[in-house]
């Protein structure tokens, strides 16, 4: 018999089918052909600056901006999902045919190289280059929630074809927009209710929880504490959190966001050792910028590996059918020697 | 300039980037290798009636049960998401940890077989054959409505790999759930809602603007409206309306269930001419049986193509990016002769 458990954070349902599963060893996928270091045709690769606009930001050893040296790099989305309008305005708002919504797709969208490398991935990182990925998702959130018609921002990664990726060169994506997304108010509002049913953050009172229990947990630190959820959507999904309340991942230290990249880090690399290779994509989710100082919410890092399809039942109903109880991927991927 | 548009029955909002565009012709995905009529190894081949679990309905030329001589033939999932309890008791729950809400996976998950030959698409079904298919998932419905213990039947086929199918052979799955998923009851609270605002039913309005704007309207008769959402998640997404008010696709009468069946493979015929080949789900959203009888709800049968993958932008923020404007593709399907 399978289990039905909820996610607290949605009240969305997650159908757990272990008589379906495979042992946590089994997910493994087929490893792609290796790819090399530099790659003359990709416009994320050192010496191809000019095939990205101009940087936004970077950090470098050497060179000036749009040339070599650099560490890190910031530059805006060639073909981006939203455009930049002037600060001074709303974006534009119609009513079709009086019954369709449509407003301007106004916005940013930004991409993050982390590595000069080609090839190079997170757990082949330093924890140097770690540390200063995560801080310049920070400064980057910093930057992009000055502009008066952005709402909420919206910091992702598709690594691999399965997670929807085009370049396989590594790199994190930004999208500020002007709206507040529906999966982000649902959030809200759960966490709302929480907080009016039970006085406290349900974030705060889930870590507790899943420290207290250990069996998902796979580790905690002062800063941080990594777990797979009690109602993981798909098998070996992760997630980080802040063990200190903040609705806003914008808010962190540099101490802490030094100490997530190192998480990250640890967390990808426990992964990898267990299924070998995989697709996957990391999704944050933080306060909608005037949200930011709430006590209702607590901004969190999600891991989501793409082992199986997105089918009907889940794009009918929401409900994702998982194949592996977190309880079993959690202790394969705690044991791993890093 | 891309557009934001949202969509009405779950107020989630839709990048429209046109920018990014293909023309509609050039959505059409490689062709996979022919398929054979007959595959000895498929348990959903005749003469393989015995790889199944014995089956729960069928329409014969001749035969027996489990023999082969079956029109359409409906089984029990040989791998069920949920299993069947007691009639005469509700899902054991249970509070784990003081924290974490787990419910036994009760309930029925069947698989409805839509043709004997192995490579027989929708659209080359007979116009007989595909009448059957739908009143079949009628009676399915009316079936699995009198488990007391069932809330919402999710109706759904999925089509291809892309779209997550693991057998190949057509066939639709229909999953009776206890719980109602969040994604439906958003819909029926964002209808309830309209319902209050307005004074009558969201959907019922949303077909007059769709067949008073025409430009996204693929076909329409005295039954049934077919068009391209105006905030379509995808390039090609398809909605099929009942035009008269029914929450509930249960109610559906033989001689609509018919022409839905109809309508369903002009549809699919129309979009497979334009799009060669494609990888698609369908879902059937459809009033938790305790609303059936709502007024503020209206069932719907929804196509959507899977050219593109989901990635973290949509994981993270439920907002999709759409790299077609429905107006563009809905006029080329429109003007296919079938």
């Amino acid at each position: 018999m399978s289990q039905i458990r909820q996610d607290l954070t949605t009240q969305e349902w997650v159908i757990i089918a272990s008589e379906r599963a495979r042992r946590p060893r089994q997910f493994a996928e087929k490893k792609p052909p290796q790819l090399p270091e530099y790659e003359p045709s990709c416009p994320f690769c050192p010496g191809n600056e000019k095939m990205t606009p101009p940087e936004v930001s970077a950090l470098r050893n050497k060179g000036r901006a749009n040339q070599p040296g650099w560490r890190v790099r910031v530059v805006p989305n060639k073909f981006p999902a939203l455009s930049p309008i002037s600060r001074k305005r709303e974006p534009e708002r119609k009513l079709l045919d009086g019954f369709f919504r449509q407003m301007e797709g106004a916005g940013k969208h930004e991409v993050l190289i982390e590595t000069p490398k080609h090839n190079q991935l997170i757990p082949e990182l330093s924890y140097r280059q770690a540390e200063e990925m995560v801080l310049m998702l920070r400064d980057r959130y910093r930057a992009l929630r000055e502009l008066e018609y952005i709402r909420v921002i919206v910091i992702f990664k598709n690594q691999g074809i399965r997670a929807g990726t085009s370049i396989v060169h590594p790199h994190w994506q930004i999208v500020a927009t002007p709206i507040v997304p529906q999966s982000l108010r649902r959030r809200l509002a759960v966490a709302t209710r929480y907080w009016d049913d039970n006085g406290g953050c349900l974030y705060c009172d889930l870590i507790e929880a899943e420290s207290k229990s250990g069996q998902r947990v796979i580790e905690e630190d002062n800063d941080f504490i990594v777990f797979q959820p009690f109602a993981s959507r798909s098998p070996f999904e992760t997630w980080i959190l802040l063990k200190e309340h903040s609705a806003c991942f914008g808010h962190l230290s540099d101490r802490r966001a030094k100490a997530l990249g190192r998480t990250l880090k640890r967390t990808l690399t426990r992964l990898y050792k267990v299924l070998d290779h995989f697709d996957y994509n990391i999704v944050i989710y933080t306060a909608p910028i005037r949200d930011e100082e709430e006590e209702y919410f607590h901004w969190y890092l999600r891991i989501v590996p793409r082992l199986s399809m997105i089918a009907g039942f889940e794009i009918g109903s929401g409900i994702f059918i998982n194949t592996a109880l977190p309880e079993e991927t959690a202790k394969v991927v705690r044991r791993v020697k890093i």
